[in-house]
């Protein structure tokens, strides 16, 4: 028999249906007992009379909480029956699979103890959106990006050496010498530049062996890369981002944007284009205007990143803001100067809600500035002789970005660790499940 | 000036264009310069007269192959310029990025330089349309299965222990204890059954280290997974899959059909369903008969597969066929069985043109009967407890497959080789570029 979602049980009312979910919770009177079952789309309640169907009695005096069942019975209009109208009069009622007792998590549980048991965690519908918003993110980015000819890579993450600083690196036996994971697909995405594939994507995880223990942090995350050619400097990649992250936050909004409210509380603001744009010259300013210490010629410091956002936010009503040309030194080798001997790149980080969520730039595509560069920074240019070898030999201008998924879903969900976003975490003490 | 993509050019004719791409080749006329540009839409003639523009005569003069240039110049209708009958008059030309001579690859280099020189490689548009193909491939996956309410995931690749057989891992240094990388995403994809996910998909790096050399192997690809709850049994995870892939081929043959044909001879056939089924006991027989020795209660080997595909191809046409309910030793543990004591699994490979493309099943979920399986296996049931526990609290019939997503690519190009059809191939001897 068909299974009926149970969002769509009012279209039933009056046949017999066949529910299939997960029992969230049993009560049983003296005449009858119920189970309340949900499913992806929702939750109803199974009604049942003791004095009918003894099979049935025994199940549901023996069901737990947690159980698989599939649920056959005649859908009935209730008003009483909260959210959907519907309950359904069980006909017959069999508990696929029956939770042990009692369940090893609650709603009291810390987040650590619901991170070893994350399969139960992620029952709760909560949770369950993330995942669900999280695959309408993805759809409409690479939607836009396929509309907009961009070609799908899969770089690799088993390198020989460093993709750039060398720090942090995971290192992997790899038969008879040595292997490191991937923190980055930069080189990789230049490469395609230098192929002349023009414009790529890539969404896939990197590795980073962090030691720190905040909440932004883990060793695997899930990064958005995109990197584009024929650029005139980082404001055709700024100006492809914002345009990018409209139509993400759209599809969104009209997904989710009901649940997000409902469940979260969260009312998703599809932003205006352009995105604000401030130099780190004048974000400086603005820092020591609101009595920040800001280090010139430095990076943002996350409380820094927090009050220009906000400071933004109270000029222009924007979540959105692209700080732009930041000094050389706390910029990565690659970053093209404004131009020679300037002491600014042509880059920019992108913030959210005060975090940082994106670092771009136009890269430097002339091999012999670009050597000078990297030996300025201590790099040793043997060891990234492949990469310095893909601008030998004729590379177009280009840029692009890196965005970080979890990033994203943390400050939309307004999730205080990014822990809750990610489907199973990985940190200095955390391999497992 | 905005660029014009060169297969767009018809619609400029009479107009000035900027051309921006990669420079096939230079032939210089005691008259006239002319240079032969690409860009990922097409190639075009260049045109110069000598006694023009003295800079755009010396820039020619010196230019070289692979260089990336910009031109500017007006578009020109001649019938004589094959295949646009356009070609471009210079008015300026910059050579932005020119390549040292000579290029370290030509037409006549081996498989190996070329992989050494991969970004170079990757500049013949026969081998551009192959990730152009696979961009469509992805999109057209993914757009199938958020229509039919998938969610995505990003499972983990560092893992504290094996997910399936504990041989071919790569072992990592992490932080003072050491981590495997994922060989598959198995025990996630059913974690998020067990978590109510209902339906789930994942296309990501998976890692084998597999010391063998063959043309089917790397020690990293990309592995397309599906999972997904409340099946009868493995032939509703057939259905889905079918269905998937006419999907994903028709979106193939309606995008890149004309292109395949004229750069690899090759058609794009949507198949028909139901594709074909067979049950291993037939298939031994059928192969027994056309005079092949199998293994009766063992796998199929390559040329079985093979041979299987042909009789089917003879048969009925088709280029698929799903060979289903392999006996239990030939299996993963986590195969369900068809009923209990049964020696054969509910589990199917699908061949196309003769080489196996998926493996699938339904899983058991049965928490005692799997642990009993996994035993019977010899696997240390104390190492995958953290998996063992996903069907204790309530877990739904479910089951799934997974997809090399290389293997596709190689069969529908033709290529001889994986190696071929990975964007950076990886494998014993090869972790560069």
């Amino acid at each position: 028999m068909t299974r009926t979602k149970i969002a769509a049980l009012h279209d039933h009312v009056g046949s017999t249906v066949r529910i299939c979910g997960t029992v969230d919770a049993v009560r049983r009177q003296k005449q009858r007992l119920f189970a309340i079952v949900r499913d992806t789309t929702g939750v109803v309640q199974i009604v049942h009379e003791r004095d009918s169907l003894p099979d049935v009695t025994h199940t549901l005096e023996h069901l737990t909480p947690g159980s698989a069942v599939a649920v056959v019975g005649r859908a009935v209009a209730d008003a009483r029956a909260k959210p959907l109208g519907v309950e359904v009069v069980v006909e017959r009622f069999d508990s696929v699979s029956t939770a042990a007792v009692p369940l090893p998590i609650n709603r009291h549980s810390t987040l650590d103890t619901r991170l070893d048991w994350r399969f139960l965690d992620l029952r709760d519908p909560r949770r369950q959106l993330i995942f669900r918003v999280q695959t309408t993110v993805e759809h409409a980015m690479r939607t836009f990006w396929t509309e907009h000819d961009f070609i799908e890579i899969h770089s690799p993450k088993l390198m020989a050496s460093a993709s750039e600083s060398g720090s942090e690196l995971f290192r992997v036996d790899y038969f008879d010498r040595s292997a490191y994971l991937a923190q980055s697909p930069q080189f990789y995405k230049q490469m395609a530049m230098a192929a002349g594939f023009d414009r790529v994507f890539e969404i896939g995880p990197v590795f980073r062996a962090n030691p720190s223990f905040t909440s932004r942090h883990d060793t695997e995350f899930t990064s958005v890369d995109v990197e584009m050619s024929w650029i005139d400097s980082h404001q055709d990649v700024m100006a492809l981002e914002e345009a990018w992250l409209r139509h993400v936050l759209a599809a969104v909004r009209d997904r989710h944007g009901d649940e997000l409210r409902r469940l979260y509380d969260v009312e998703v603001v599809v932003p205006e284009l352009p995105f604000p744009r401030i130099s780190t010259a004048d974000a400086y300013e603005i820092l020591e205007r609101r009595g920040h210490r800001v280090l010139r010629g430095g990076d943002l410091d996350p409380e820094g990143e927090r009050q220009l956002s906000q400071h933004v936010k109270e000029q222009t009503g924007h979540e959105f803001v692209f700080v732009i040309d930041y000094p050389a030194p706390v910029r990565a080798f690659y970053h093209m100067r404004h131009h020679e001997g300037s002491p600014l790149t042509r880059s920019f980080d992108l913030l959210w809600k005060g975090v940082e969520v994106t670092t771009g730039a136009q890269r430097e595509h002339r091999h012999e500035i670009l050597v000078e560069q990297a030996r300025d920074k201590g790099i040793d240019v043997d060891s990234i002789r492949y990469y310095l070898d893909f601008f030998r030999y004729g590379c177009p201008p280009h840029g692009g970005y890196g965005f970080g998924l979890s990033r994203m879903l943390m400050l939309l969900f307004g999730a205080g660790n990014v822990r809750e976003v990610t489907y199973v975490y990985r940190g200095i003490n955390r391999l497992t499940p």
